[in-house]
Order: structure tokens, then C-alpha cells, then sequence
């Protein structure tokens, strides 16, 4: 496929996914499907935002990522108001790859609700599972000061305590013992997540790093494995140094 | 004052605070006071952990940071089970300024919550204070993935998220409009953060550091700035890059 677009125009992808057969990030499939000459500029603007509060002008930061950070520059102070706080960055995958990534994490924050583990237990899947998926994005050219940002534990934060949350509902449901094809024919949208956690597991078996929490998820939503079990797993690893 | 440990004992510090008159980290006066000789091996404890929740035995993940880390590693393997797991880490310096500095964005998130702000907001103050209190760690000596681990964004989170953390409380009650005294007196425990602003604040100065949020707080706390005021002001911030 390919598609045009007027010279002066640019695009901006607002998706949190990787394409699980390809490996590929929504900007990269951008890319290809409008490759124009000259090549058109491709922005990703992530960051931790339910829509109803923007429009209900709550205070919001986001992050706009690209590699034509010029032109994109133009575009922050467009959009930029009282309200809405633009802040722009050139790691374009790790935008993108933190905002994909963190739904695996937030399916291990419901699962956890679920069995009642208690806030220090949700505090540690949350922390131990960024620390995963930075591994990953740095494995695949990001930056680690992104995760840190509003893609990162900015749109996780919102992701794992705002009521909303697609994705930390399929954790719950799994964690209160409903099995997934049950879950997901209740379910109006996509929980990006489900398909994330394949995504990321070939990811990092490709890159060869470890993420054990991202593993778990996959074994409990894809092999029945007990979530409780699946937890007991995660705590009795081997002992070793935070980072 | 000085004081002395037998040989082969070790100390933990688990208080998260800056002395404001000398800046010094609690291990940094530990140090001096327990000046034996050979050295005594001191360690510092943190990470997101309520302690009811630690009784109860709900997992808890926690860092442990030393110099003297062989020592630690011990230790590391004699106090963690299948609830309680101890990662260690060299950055002494770093888990105690996160552990520290986190309570100044605490009263933050408790000020936004206090205005109804809602989810994107308390995420985006979140998320730029860590960027603020990670500039700040890392001017002093500290590392950046530190403030990604359990002592930075776990300990964070918990204390954003939980019922139980008294320097959001403040952050709540400033928000409402009560003057700090007033709330003060109704304390029964310190809230760490209240002084630490202070800290931080003329550690910032000292290392040439913007610290917008933690600069805000401090207006709000000592100066009778209106909280709403404090997060204009944020918000018109001349736009810049994420990090």
C-alpha cells in the first residue's frame, strides 16, 4: 500500500502498539505507507492523557516525538496552551516502544489487584516491569531517560491507578480466574496488551534480554497458568543487584 | 557525638531525609557517628513498602544500597523469603536522594488531587517532578536508573497512590485552602517531605538545578502562594525538549 500527502503536510501517530508479525512500531509502517518524496514528517505523541480530561482542559503534558523535530517544533507552540503542555523529543522508538510496552505491565498491575496483594506489591510489578521494558527499548536503540518520561511511567502511572484502563481490567478479570476469550467477548475496545505481550516476547528473545514479568503475563494469558503461581515464580528468582 | 559497633555488625539506615542546615544524607551522619575502626559497613533500605502491608506478608520488593556491598549481600540472603525480595545496588547517594526528594512531588500530587485536577495532571506533575529530582540526584553524585528503581518511581508510586502517605496529606489539606500550621498541629507524624523541600531547594541552588515543581511547593508551603497560582505558573513555562 501506499498513500500521498500534500508537500507541508506531516503526520502524527497516536496507536500504542507493535505490529506482532513484523515486530514493526506504527510510525515504521508509517513510513512505508507514505513514503513520499520529499519524505513526509511522521510524528508519535504519547503521554499520560485520557481524552475526556483534555477535553475537559485538566491540565495534560505530552510528549511529541520525530526525527523532524523542526517541523514538529512548529506544532508545539501551535497546539501548547494553559492547559495543554507539549514537550518535544527526537527518541521517536522509545516513545513509542514505552507506550506499547507498558500495557504488558499494566495487565501485571490488575492481576496483582485482583489476588489483593496490597499497594507494596503493585509498587514492585510496576517498578521491576519498567525496569524490563527500558531494558528492551534501550536493546532497540531508545533512549532510557524516555521511560523515565511522560510515555514511560507518566502514561503508566495513569495506566495502573486511573479507573479506565482497558488493559489493567483484563489483569483483574484474569486475576479474578475469568479465562480470556470470556474477557475479551465483554470487551468493547481493544486491550492492546494482549497482543503487546507476544510482541514483546519475541522482541526480547530476538534481543536476548530477560523480562520476567512480561513472561508471566504471557504465561497466564496464553497458557492458563495460575496468576498466583505465576507471582510466586516472579518472587522466588534469584537474588541480584537492582539495575 | 560518637559512638561504637562491634566488629562484624553492620548498620541500616531506613529514614529518608536531608538535614537542612548541613544537607547531609542520614548515612552521611551515620558515618560520622559510628567512626570505628576498621569501618563500620552501613546500608541504607528503601523502596515502596507500607509496613502493615510487610506484616500482613504481601510481596514486597525493597533496595538495599551500600559501599560495602559484599557485606550487604549477606545480609541480601539472610532477610529475603518468598514475600520479601531485596535487590542491592552501590548508589547509596542515589537511593537516599529518591527516597527523599519523592516526598516534595508527593505534596504536589496531593495539591493537584486537593484542586480536582484528575489522572493526566497528577501524572504529568509526577512524572516532570521525577525529571527534576533525577537532574538534582545526578548533579550529586547519583545514578540516573536509580531514580527508575524501587527507592525512585516504586516508592513514588506508592506514595502517590496509597491512603497512608502523610506528605500527599499535606499536599491534600494545602490544596483545600487549610494554612500549613493549622495542619501541622492536627499531625500526630512528621512529614518528611515539609523540610526536605527546604533541602532541596538549597541543594538546587548549590548544583545550578531548575527544580520548577519542587520551587512551587516551596512557594505554596512557606510563602502563601495560591496553590491554583503555583500550577499556572508551571503550565506557562517557556516550551522545551522532554529531557
Amino acid at each position: 500500500m501506499r498513500a500521498h500527502l500534500a508537500p507541508g503536510q506531516g503526520l502524527v501517530s497516536l496507536t500504542k502498539g507493535i505490529e506482532s508479525s513484523s515486530l514493526k512500531t506504527m510510525s515504521e509502517i508509517m513510513e512505508e505507507v507514505f513514503a513520499t518524496s520529499p519524505r513526509c514528517p511522521i510524528g508519535v505523541l504519547s503521554g499520560p492523557s485520557f481524552s475526556r480530561e483534555v477535553a475537559e482542559q485538566h491540565p495534560t503534558a505530552l510528549v511529541l516525538a520525530s526525527r523532524e523535530l523542526a517541523f514538529f517544533r512548529r506544532i508545539q507552540h501551535k497546539i501548547s496552551s494553559l492547559t495543554l503542555r507539549i514537550y518535544t523529543s527526537s527518541d521517536v522508538i522509545g516513545v513509542e516502544l514505552a507506550g506499547a510496552l507498558k500495557n504488558v505491565i499494566a495487565i501485571a498491575s490488575g492481576i496483582s489487584d485482583a489476588l489483593s496483594f496490597g499497594d507494596n506489591t503493585r509498587a514492585a510489578l510496576i517498578t521491576r516491569g519498567m525496569a524490563e521494558i527500558t531494558r528492551l527499548g534501550m536493546a532497540c536503540g531508545a533512549h532510557k531517560e524516555t521511560f523515565l518520561g511522560l510515555a514511560g511511567i507518566g502514561d503508566l502511572f495513569l495506566t495502573c491507578t486511573g479507573k479506565l484502563s482497558r488493559n489493567r481490567y483484563v489483569g483483574y478479570e484474569l486475576g479474578s480466574g475469568r479465562p480470556l476469550p470470556e474477557i475479551l467477548s465483554g470487551l468493547k475496545m481493544v486491550a492492546e496488551g494482549i497482543s503487546t505481550t507476544l510482541s514483546a516476547r519475541r522482541m526480547a528473545r530476538r534481543k536476548r534480554v530477560e523480562m520476567p514479568i512480561s513472561e508471566q503475563v504471557y504465561q497466564v494469558l496464553y497458557k492458563n497458568k495460575s496468576p498466583r503461581q505465576a507471582l510466586n515464580d516472579l518472587m522466588s528468582r534469584k537474588l541480584r543487584d537492582e539495575f
